[in-house]
């Protein structure tokens, strides 16, 4: 898994950074890619990365506000162009259909592959043998949703060699003690499972949260996250205009990350006011309260390390 | 006047050439710019010019398809976002109010200017004091318009030296002469404004059309003009492609130019398949034809020489 961040400002785009993207890539988990939000120009952003369009397999939108949805209409329509014909799922707020059904019924665009809609309410709202997604309404000026997307337990792996040693003939045998059951071989011994497996190991927890104010439902969705995608469109002196546009500072998205007991923030959304020499305020900020975090910047990569249980940033993936 | 190319791809966005946007500046004309399509990221590519979206007076949209109106919901946004509060007024298809109303409502963009529509039927859509614009439909898959940008003649120009010598006194017969009027001086001498006033001077014809087939229509809207900018999606040897698909071959382009005896020929909506390497071919199938010609790059800008009657490439202007 790893996070890439193809869009990180705030409300419109400057030259440093675009409106909102970010790609969860889970190329090794499930062969696709997840996209959440969908500024304009998310299609521009892809051209310069590995994505393909038709890997996109879910795109969750967190809120109907422009910076968020402008670049939907396009990328459909590329995606159809570059041969993709696996469905799409998308989840986003009540106006999500009828803006895409809109935009391109009236552009004339016909896509190659369906698209399934799946307007959000609070709650579990995928869940496969891999992975699981819940969402909580959030609280912005407009109805803006989180997302918790958490990877089921690893299934345990099976210590080959020791079942061999044990009398245990290659084939079926092997699969059942796999899959966790004991076995009887011919010579009546049994085996067990749990002696011949690695327990299971626990899988990546990714919160990644639309805009919002500070909000008890930011911080459940949080709770021990690996990372905890954050906005944060002001520094922390601006704590009454934040509130007053319903946004976040950079201390309060350190403060949801420590309530959560999230592990590593990255905070995105900035406001193009910031320039890059700013970004050491911030996260001077941010370290008052909550320790292990970043200001994300387009292309900007995280990838997660499965046997440290830890995400790291991957070297020279931003501009 | 210059005209400034924002987006010269066909169909998608690629790493060269962005979907459709062109820039006519007005700015010594008449203080302000208009813009012809709207491709999604045609603000980001403003972002790259000293184009100012609060001086964008006029938006013309050729047709609806997604590579020349994707970029408007954004683009209205940030013209409102940068302090723009001059109404904006916006010509294109039967459908482009439903369009940009419901982007921006769904959205919920509050503009900080009025919006006028209009949406086109044949002839003149606008005229004022300085120019005139006039539109045909084009035989594309879908309704698809040309303009005609006339600037009206230039008001004469009044040979003061002249005037003076014969003996106007300064000041308001002086004006007169400048408006056409003969005058009489305090000695009953009567001064002819044709004998002091250069003859006036034409001003510039620009036709810009959207996506077509080769079609007669297109012929007459760039009748006798300055500089005409045509779509070239194929080469010369695709001509039965392009018809299928509603597109104009090269040869097409420069034909459409020689029998309206257009000077400059601007050709854009390259498609991604040509490489910078094959502009050479193209130019040479339009030189088969037509002679003066240009195939468009983003960020390419042409300006008008008064006192020449022609359009000059600027040097260095594109990527
Ligand atoms: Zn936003
Ligand atoms: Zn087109």
């Amino acid at each position: 898994m790893q996070l890439l961040f193809l869009g990180t400002g705030a409300g419109m785009p400057s030259k440093q950074r675009n409106t909102s993207a970010l790609i969860l890539k889970l190329l090794e988990e499930r062969g696709t890619v997840w996209l959440f939000d969908c500024g304009e120009a998310t299609q521009h952003q892809i051209l310069h990365t590995t994505i393909k369009p038709r890997k996109i397999e879910k795109i969750f939108i967190t809120h109907m506000h422009g910076d968020h949805i402008f670049g939907l209409p396009g990328l459909l329509g590329s995606r159809s162009f570059q041969g993709g014909d696996e469905p799409l799922e998308i989840y986003g707020p009540v106006g999500i259909k009828d803006y895409v059904t809109m935009t391109l019924k009236i552009s004339r665009t016909h896509l190659t592959y369906p698209i399934v809609f799946h307007e959000l309410v609070e709650g579990k709202v995928f869940e496969d043998r891999l992975m699981t997604v819940e969402t909580r309404l959030l609280d912005h000026v407009i109805p803006s949703y989180g997302f918790r997307i958490s990877q089921h337990p690893l299934p345990p792996k099976l210590q080959i060699n020791k079942a061999l040693l044990l009398g245990v003939p290659k084939g079926p045998l092997l699969a059942a003690l796999k899959n966790g059951q004991d076995v009887e071989l011919s010579d009546g011994t049994w085996v067990r499972s749990s002696d011949v497996t690695d327990a299971e190991e626990r899988g990546f927890i990714v919160t990644i949260l639309g805009d919002s104010r500070f909000c008890q439902a930011a911080i459940e969705l949080a709770y021990d996250a690996d990372v905890l995608v954050h906005e944060a469109t002001f520094d922390g002196s601006a704590i009454k205009m934040a509130g007053e546009y319903g946004h976040s500072t950079v201390f309060e998205a350190a403060e949801t990350a420590r309530r959560a007991n999230a592990h590593t923030l990255i905070m995105n959304h900035i406001s193009a006011r910031f320039l890059p020499e700013d970004e050491k305020l911030l996260l001077k900020q941010m370290r008052e309260i909550h320790t292990c975090g970043f200001i994300a910047r387009d292309f900007m990569e995280f990838e997660w390390i499965q046997h440290e249980k830890k995400i790291r940033k991957k070297q020279g993936s931003h501009l």
